[in-house]
Parts: structure tokens; sequence; C-alpha cells
């Protein structure tokens, strides 16, 4: 019998886990790359130097939203890696690719930034997170398929793991369709959606 | 009796693939440093936005391959060292030599996608290939030689292993001939085998 | 009954502490990519070569320092993460937080290294760490609120935990204030301060 | 009775790994970011194009010796690791000198290759070598003082661990002195000492 190289590849949860953690790492400080030091020739004085590192605060923002956007996937993607027993090659590619989108995450956060009145930006954003859960949904339906889920898992953390990106990309779609009236009401309406799912489980911690 | 250093150095499969997981992580997202947002100066309207980012996306495909690319050889890499009960300093020089390789290939990516009619840079990014499976072959036939691999391995993975490897390389190495007619040919079959090596175990998880 | 996503997000410290490391690692980097090897037109002798050398020591420093409060703040944090029993989604997200901070060390080193007799500079080097030392107080009393800490964990080391980051900020906000009398002033006190902190367990080994 | 932090910090081994991992990840692929793909204004022809990879080639060299001696400490590091049942602060802090020292390495072998018949090129270039050696023989005592090593260590292998070292850099040493001959000289015998590190256990395996 002629073993197949496709039952064999690509096992490890624990790989996955450490490229993933390895990935997110980097996009999560690929925007901190653009932050420099003032230059020295134009300071003069405490105001000055104060003044250009004011003028510096919209990249801080922009790498906030960045690490605000990448958190939300690590945490969802740690959460589904965590039912896992194993990987298996198929799965293994569609996390590939879903890392591959996640370092796509800096540059379309920092095109949102720079043209947060211009449709065009926001609906690269919007694509970026849509692909995003995309890949993310597809994973568990591919490990619930193929049985790579854990034996203990039950129906009730499936269901709610689905229910989460179905949610989330149902907002997220609606706060993205509001550009048709101002751009920057999308905007916010996402970035509020996205400190909520920061922010959301300490505040409702007790219930 | 004297310990040598050779009999104590080198044998942790877990720092090996931790380390392995770095340079991969860090080669994925090396060419998206090159995705830059566009200067706002030359942006006027949506539609200026809009062929601004058309420009920037052969960057992305280039991105793209380097992904699918260096996917492949992340599996096939776990693969092995998931079949190991430890390494020894030889094995870790191989794959030390490997991860090296593997830096290598946004570099050979980024020169093929900028040269698409050379046949020096179709050369370049198959040598790169090349390497990269010798080098994972090598380690293999090391592993198999040095008894590293765990006891419970068959025959039958073992020559899996092997035959996917001898498999691609013969199939890489025909599409890359094929540049003696035109070497648009040959990158539409190696990108083509390259899908095919991604793709496949979804398609035919079934059989 | 509704299994709540909050209830199963985020829990592996293991990722946790894998995601902190890369960023680590990268922080602790950063400022290297700024060492760049003198450009050969304007080295004509050994004597060129070596002023070119030392005129590139202040970088080396900023590197030296940043390395020094990265790692005050990465032997800090493990020593948190070694004594959960597991993460939850909010703990994630404050650490997620702290790992956004500590991306932002080498520009604040660099900031202060650059202009070190303004205060400006000097308030933002002591914020940053103000803001690591708040997010990693808040995470342990947040994991000691939510019971994620091992149950092995006496009280004693717990307010070792708190005390040791009330007093080292406590100290820091002492030398920040001696800025009112000279920035210099300041700089020195912080940097005894660290060197105590990463040199001082094997000066008192032994007590 | 008062917990000290000094007793309950840095203990991990696996975290002072993965950090180490993530560092040298990062250090091996720095001088991969100076390989960039030939402007395609300066390119006509098959020719053009293999002259212009032709003078990439000595950067190609130096991101080789880079990998090779970042290996060297990587394997060495691993080994002594491997032997620790746990880490305390103190040690954590020897391990962050020497990663801090480890990512200077590209710089210093980029100056070298760049400066081969400059002493000072080389003295730079040992120093790095000298104070790899020396932090990891401080980390090895360290550990053999505070009993940090595992109960099972023979003396056999710590002997092995301080003479590898030693002969290593006493090797280096001569090596180095050699430069009041020649430089080049100097660099010849590094290169090929650390070669023989890299292939000798492949050579003397059976013996």
């Amino acid at each position: 019998m002629l073993t197949s190289y496709n039952r064999i590849a690509g096992q490890s949860v624990e790989r996955l886990a450490a490229l993933s953690d390895g990935v997110f790492a980097i996009a999560m400080t690929l925007l901190v790359l653009d932050l420099r030091v003032p230059a020295s020739e134009a300071i003069h004085n405490e105001s000055d130097l104060w003044h250009a590192l004011v003028a510096l605060s919209p990249r801080l923002v922009m790498f906030g939203m960045s690490v605000l956007t990448l958190g939300i996937f690590w945490v969802g993607q740690q959460t589904q890696l965590n039912h896992l027993r194993r990987s298996d090659r198929s799965l293994s590619w569609i996390h590939i690719a879903f890392l591959g989108i996640v370092s796509l995450v800096p540059f379309s956060t920092g095109l949102l930034a720079e043209y947060t009145h211009y449709r065009v930006a926001l609906l690269v954003y919007w694509a970026n997170i849509v692909l995003l859960g995309a890949t993310l949904y597809w994973s568990w339906v591919c490990a619930l398929g193929t049985r790579l889920v854990k034996e203990d898992l039950s129906a009730d953390v499936s269901r709610a793991m689905k229910r989460r990106i179905v949610v989330a990309q149902s907002l997220y779609a609606c706060a993205a369709a509001l550009c048709i009236i101002d751009t920057r009401l999308s905007i916010a309406c996402i970035v509020l959606l996205q400190l909520n799912y920061a922010l959301a489980p300490r505040l409702t911690r007790n219930f």
C-alpha cells in the first residue's frame, strides 16, 4: 500500500501556532518602523520637539488600529487552534492563506488612515477584514468536516465559533455600507465595533 | 572517557522548529515591506487612488507567489521534523543551511516577477527551489542514516517523503526546461504545480 | 444553553508567551537596523574607519538602553505568565496592549538618546515605562480577580509581584521628577535604576 | 517572610529559548534585506541581468558568513539550555546580553566583508565572537554555580561544554592575531574554522 504524502503532511497544530505567532508579531510591529525620531536639525527648543511629536501622532493612531484589528483575529485564530486535536495538510494551507492576509493588515490600515474620506480605501480595509473572517470560518468548517477537532468539543462551542464570525462580519458589512453616506461614519462604526470586541469581555465578565 | 561536544550538541527538534518558524514568518512578510501606501500628493480623487492601488498589484502577486513557495516547503519541513525523535548537530546544520536558502525565496521570487521573460531570472528561481528540495532530501537521508527518526516510522512513510521530493523536483525541472521555448510557459507551469501542491489535498481528500 | 465566545476565547498562556517573545525579539533588534556599515567612499585608511565606527557608538548605546528596558519588562511579564493556570480573553487583550507599548520602546529610547536635554523626550520615555508598568500591574490584578493564577500560588508571591512594580515605578517617578533640575540627572538615575534591576540579582544572590 | 522577586523571576527556559529563536531568526535574515532585485532601468538583456546578479554576490557571501557564525552560536546556546532544569533571573539576564550581542553579528560581518584589508574591521568582528563566547561561558559557569543544570548532568558533559568554548576561542584568537601579517590570512583562517565547526560533525560521525 502506498502511503500518500497528504496523509502525513502538516499535522502539527503547535508549528501552525508558532508560525502564526511569528507572522502576527511582525505584522503588529510593522507600522512602528514608520515612527522615526524627529531629525535634530529642525528642533531648537522643547516646543519644536513637542510639535514634531504631535505631528507623528496620526501614525501612532494607525499603529493602534492595526494592533486592534490584529489582536481580534489573533484571539479568534487561537481559540480555533485550541480546539483542534491535530491539523492536516488542507487545514495548514487555509491557515497559511490566513497568515498571508494577516500580513496585509498594516498596509490596509495605513491606507485607510491616510485616505479617511476615500471609499476605495474603506473598501480595501473592509475587504481585508472580510477575507480574514472568511478564511477563519472556512478553516473551522474544514476542521469539523475532517474531524480534526478535539473529541470533547460540544456542539455549543462549535456554534459559538461560527456565530461569532457571522455576527461580527454582518456588523462590519453594515458599518462599511454606511460609506454611501460618509466614509468617516463607516470608520467610526468599525472602530467602535473593534473596541467593543477588545473591551467587551471585561465589561460583561460577571454576566 | 572524553565526551565529545558533537554527542551533546543540537539535539532539540523543538528549538529547530521554533527557529524555522521564525525564519519562515520573516521570509513570508518580507515582500509586504515593499507595499507602501501611495503618497497623498499624487492622489486627488477616488479614481487616482484606485489606479495607484492597481499599480501595486504586481507586488501583491509577487507576495502571493512567495507565500505559496514558502508554504510548500514549510509543510514539507514540518512533516519531516514531526517524524524525528531528536536532532543532532549534523542535522541541525543541514536545517540551518535550509533556512538560509528559505530566506532567499522572497528575493528570487521578486526577481522572477520583475523579469518574467529573462531566462536568468527563471533559472535563479529554479535553482532556489532545487536547493530547498536538495537540503530537505539530504536532511531526511541523514536522519534515516543516523536513526534520528521515531521508532514507529513505517518504511511506507519514509518512501512517501522521498518520493514526494523526487516527483516534485522532476516536475519543476521539466517546467524549468520549457524556458527553451518561452520563459512565461515555464512560469505558468511552475505556478500551476505550486497551486496543485497547495490545493490538491483539498480536492482529493475523499479519495 | 448558549455558550458565549468569551468563555472559550484566548485561553492559551503558551500562545500569549510565544506572541510576546516574537514582539520582544523584534523590538530588541529594531534599533540594530540603524547600524549601517560606513560607506566605503569616505574611508581611506584604518583611522578613517575607526572614526566612522566611533561616530556610530551613540546608536550602539541607544541599542543597549533599549535591550535593558525591554529585558526588564520581558522578565517581568514572563514571571507573571509562569504563575498563570490559563489565560482568558480579557487577560489576552491586556497583554496585547502591553505588547503594543513594548514595541514603542525602541522609539522612545531613541528619542531620549537624541534629545538628552529636552524634558519632552524624557517625559515621553518615562510615560512609556509608566504604561508598561501599569498594564503589567493591571494584568496581575485581573488574573487574581478572575482566578487565572495557579492554585499553589502563595500570597507572598502575589505580593512580591505587586510590590516589585510599585517600588520600581515609584523610583522611576522620582528619577523623572529630577528633570526639574536637569534632564541628564534624571537619565543617569533611570539608567542606574535599570542597571540595578539587571545586575542586582547577581550581586545579592547569596543573601 | 518576604518573598523576594529574585526568587520567582525569569525561571522559564522555554521562554528564554523562544526569545532566542526569535532574535536568531531576525539576525539571520537581516542581511537578506540588503539583497534588492536589480532596477529594471539598467537591464536590457540576459547578460545585463547576469552581471547585475554577479555584482550582488558579495552580499550573498556576507549573508552566508553571517548564517554560519549565527548557526555556530545558536547550536552552542541550545546545547546549554537543553541541559538546564530551569533558569533564574541572573541567567536570564546573561542570555539577554548574549542575544543583544547576537543581533550585532550581521553588522560586524558586513563590516568585515566590506573592509577585508582593514585591521579595525577584523578586530571588531573578532571582538563580537569573543563577546559571544564569553557570555556563553559565563552563563554555563553561573548555571553550574547556582545548580540550575539537570541533575543527571555528568561532569564529562560539563567539561565538554567549557572545553569547546575555550578551544574555539583560542583558535579564533590565533587566527585574529595573524592580522599582523595580513588581514585576509586571518579571515581565511576564521572562515575555515567556522566551516570546520559546521561540517566537522558530518565528517567525523563514524569515529
